[in-house]
């Protein structure tokens, strides 16, 4: 049994971690904070967990969070983060980031897009990128776990099997991306009211999104020379859930070698590549992820078409399970040596 | 061709107005003004007006007011109003009050629910409340209309002919609403962001809320007694529409002069009360509004269900047109004499 | 551990039965049935169950589950339940029936509201209405369980507490109730497609509803008199969730004895009337549910208001579990000495 | 003033042409027609034109339609237009056909996407190609029109102007489209139902969507050689509205002639080609199409981005209207020479 925090409790990443800790086995919540006016029991911020926890969610106090936890989750707006994860690392503690702070790699990177200094380059240098599929070894003995982003959570899942079979022209991604409005967090503006959202559509930071560097890191790091992606965002009318259409060229030199126009060959390495996964899950030929197939689960559903030349790949996961507080989870029962999918089915 | 100002123009009121005007061939639009950071162009501000009207929406200025309108909308927040209608009327312009200032003419009760001092009794005293199913004749020569609220407008076209043909038992009144979440107007606080009301649904004010005692009011004023309704509104999922289902017992007396348990009989009397209104349509026995059949129009559509003892009746409609602006619309057309659908199909 | 079945595997209440059980450690689904063209896996049906659940659905054949069950779940339409519950009954097998074939004592009712004759009317006087919190001790021993109806539990729950207490007058209960569309089941008919319902809200079977004659039917068994309430059901544009406003007049002699107008007291007349239970939530004053709230739970949600002569009593459920597979899990918990909560957090 | 018939009038396209025919002063509605079980009142059928019009809609009678129209809408089903088109053209009658019935010139492609055989290949060759902002002169005598697919009209105005300026390179062009639910018309099947789409997004006919050969014949056609995109539609959780992101590569020869990176200039462009359109409006750089703003409109949004070597393209239209009976109506107002934008503001 080990004592966890969440710091940053109210916000809808928070709110999804409390939900999913308080059907854990192997957790005890000790510590829920927040910015916030006044010390308040959680049942009555979040009337639905009244009879479930009854904790109140304060200010954090960094000498009780730790006191109390063994893992703190920071569930924190960016930029936050790095603020308090020093603190709690030079006490021993172990930490899961769901915000950017410890994502991108390249400071400068990191505020282009986020517009300010980074503050911590020092734990930057040692976070480990808390995708379990590709660093589940890394993230056994991670001291500071950076929880990736949502769209990168998605595009990387499915894009990446492509680069292991070399597959790929990945000069040539674009990623066409569909998110639900929690992907914003619980954040008061007005092109987040209701009236403004429901019965419309519509791109946003196109190609500009502060996602994309993550996900250009990555596929970098992987291929082993600089990657850019095509990447446009666009906002869905519905509560949770990403999906994302991806469109690949094939590698020119490998179209041979491959039996031309024969999908099941490429679905078939797909399973290959994610066989003793418990989250990822490949379609059959001819069938296409959606979102209520993943929504309320950690699940990441990939279905592929390979057109000749062209691949799309259809990719969907719950923006805040698999997407942050699941994945967030899954990386604490990798620390932890709990069963991978405890808490989560 | 009458020239008319907005005021309070980028609210959700205020653009509807804007959008049927623009479709009103008697009229041009030659002022527009809301609490707004710079001076900008209405369709800056709203992408839908491109190519349609290119007026600069600014913050009011009352001279330029005078001398470019005829008519003022006023869309303005509540208590707003009231600072900008005196110096409108002493300059002999028409006003068309869309906030609940010039409703409720006892002064005390609108303190009571609005927690502000009324500050101009003399124009409240004169305001003509502008139900044109009710007071058409005096919106004739009105100088000051106070438009109704959207919920009163679909209770008091739903519970009139009960009164008029003496049917009802006024003090056993239920009105149990449900309403889109334009009503709000485009209010930025967190209870009206997408997420916390997409899949939700809830009661608010809980019989408490500000339009109940308008309500009482004119029931109140035709019954010469005192009414007090029992009125509780609930938010629905959706962008436009009111519906309200109302529970009224019979009165006692007349149960027995009316033949009993022939709603026909009901509906009758209904579509006679109603039989020259342009905007107000009684469904067959049986048949029930929907909002569906209202939305994007100012009809008023109604369903009655006579239970021997009780009284089922549903109202619906669009509460940004029927119990707005379409309303604000349809007042004026009395007020100059326009055929009283013009703007409104 | 026991074996369970479910017939009607591919409905709403059957798909959330299979995810509910899934999660329940005494339970082993070992048969799943379905009017179905021909046997599938229920992973194919549903993709979301992928790797959680491998078991084939096939139409269903009595003596394979009556091998394989001890435990029968009926999801099936009104009506084909009871040609099939006395087949299981005779083999000794317990049986939960989803349906409202048992629910109704009088078959006249039955057949007035459900359009058929009833066939198993010897079973019918044996089966127990399987609400807990009335029918805990009855449930214990129960062969034949009529789980209750979505409405019915909802209205049943909230207006209960006013009888046990004899405050209220039982002949004024209005009940104007609100379901997402799920409550509909899995039904393909014109009036049900995505386009007729998004945006639009509008009341259906306006007093005539046949869960009218089920709430009848237990509020007059308590109260040793007939009831009859009126009963308005609403369609929300939304999947999930029921939720009731309710007006009932107080019991004239009584309000002399309560302390008048300290709704606190009826508060907390609630809540001593429910302390005891695992899934029945009392509002503190002021505080009313939203189907938030409850949605993916086992709770029932109650706000009450005090007004004098008035209660209005708000209550909310999610209708698929509390409404439904949630109801039938609990009364599978206390037949079988499972913790009530079991598989239900 | 000319006399119009509507065929496949309780489809949503029907029902919205009889819509904005209504507010069209030149046109008299003179017939409704549709596969329906007996004759009924159109406003019995669709409550919300009561009061509106009061025609009776029943199944087409050839003669009587001949003797009533000097124009006739096809409203109808893919492959029933072409039984009906002959016997009205051979009449004399003018023809707008809102079906996919005339809109491939090869009969071939058409019997391959569609499944059956085309009866109709005389007409077929003559039929006009109904988008006005590339035939507006053929339209003008026309006497069939073909009218556009919805997906197909947003696609030709985003992608025909870089053709016309010979900046792209058509073999690379991808279309990722998102539609809303109207889009499917009103078809009763169980993935169109309420719970089925509401909160759930997915991609359908992955890159084999009949809309795709319609696209690849126009472009191909204006292109003078074969081309082929890449076309992946989705389904939104919304009633209305088209929004396609498209990615286009710059062609090589040209990158170099162009003011590199300077996006305003393919804006300019853009605003050049369709500076006398009524109804298609070019955003600003770093601005983009959301379906709000065109959703109960004929206009076509369209904004761009030049990312060097990339083009992204996004537009948007109400595919109701701009996609399908707006378009008619345009058509119509050309073939008659009323204004262009008579009856669609």
């Amino acid at each position: 049994m080990i004592n966890v925090g969440i710091l940053g409790a109210t916000g809808y990443a928070g709110e999804e971690l409390i939900d999913v800790l308080l059907g854990h086995q192997g957790v005890r919540i000790t510590v829920l904070c927040a910015k916030i006016d006044r010390p308040q029991a959680i049942d009555k911020i979040f009337p639905k967990f009244k009879n479930r926890i009854s904790l109140v969610c304060q200010e954090p106090d960094i000498k009780e969070i730790i006191a109390k936890c063994d893992l703190v989750f920071l569930a924190l707006p960016h930029t936050v983060s790095m603020d308090i994860a020093p603190k709690l690392l030079s006490a021993q503690k172990r930490v899961i980031d769901l915000s950017a702070d410890y994502r991108l790699k390249d400071a400068k990177i990191y505020e282009q897009f986020y517009q300010v200094k980074h503050k911590d380059k020092l734990n930057l240098r040692q976070a480990v990128y808390g995708l379990p599929e590709i660093y589940r070894n890394k993230i056994k003995a991670a001291k500071l776990v950076a929880n990736p982003g949502c769209y990168p959570t998605c595009a990387l899942l499915a894009i990446v099997p492509l680069m292991a079979f070399d597959l790929a022209d990945l000069d040539s991604v674009i990623i066409d991306a569909k998110s639900g409005v929690t992907g914003a967090g619980r954040k008061v503006a007005e092109n987040f009211l209701f009236s403004e959202i429901n019965e419309d559509f519509k791109a946003y930071k196109v190609n500009m999104h502060q996602h994309m560097p993550e996900i250009n890191q990555e596929l970098s790091k992987l291929a082993g020379k600089k990657i850019k992606v095509t990447f446009v965002p666009h906002l869905l009318p519905l509560n949770r859930g990403i999906l994302e259409t991806i469109y690949v060229k094939k590698k020119a030199k490998r179209e041979k070698s491959l039996p031309a126009g024969r999908q099941e060959n490429l679905i078939s390495l797909y399973k290959k590549f994610y066989k003793h996964e418990p989250f990822v899950r490949i379609k059959e030929g001819g069938e296409f992820p959606r979102l209520k197939d993943v929504v309320g689960t950690n699940f990441c559903d990939i279905g592929i078409k390979d057109e000749g030349g062209n691949i799309i790949i259809i990719a969907a996961i719950d923006n805040l399970l698999k997407g942050a507080s699941g994945q967030a989870v899954q990386n604490m029962n990798i620390m932890y040596k709990f069963p991978e999918d405890a808490g989560l089915r």
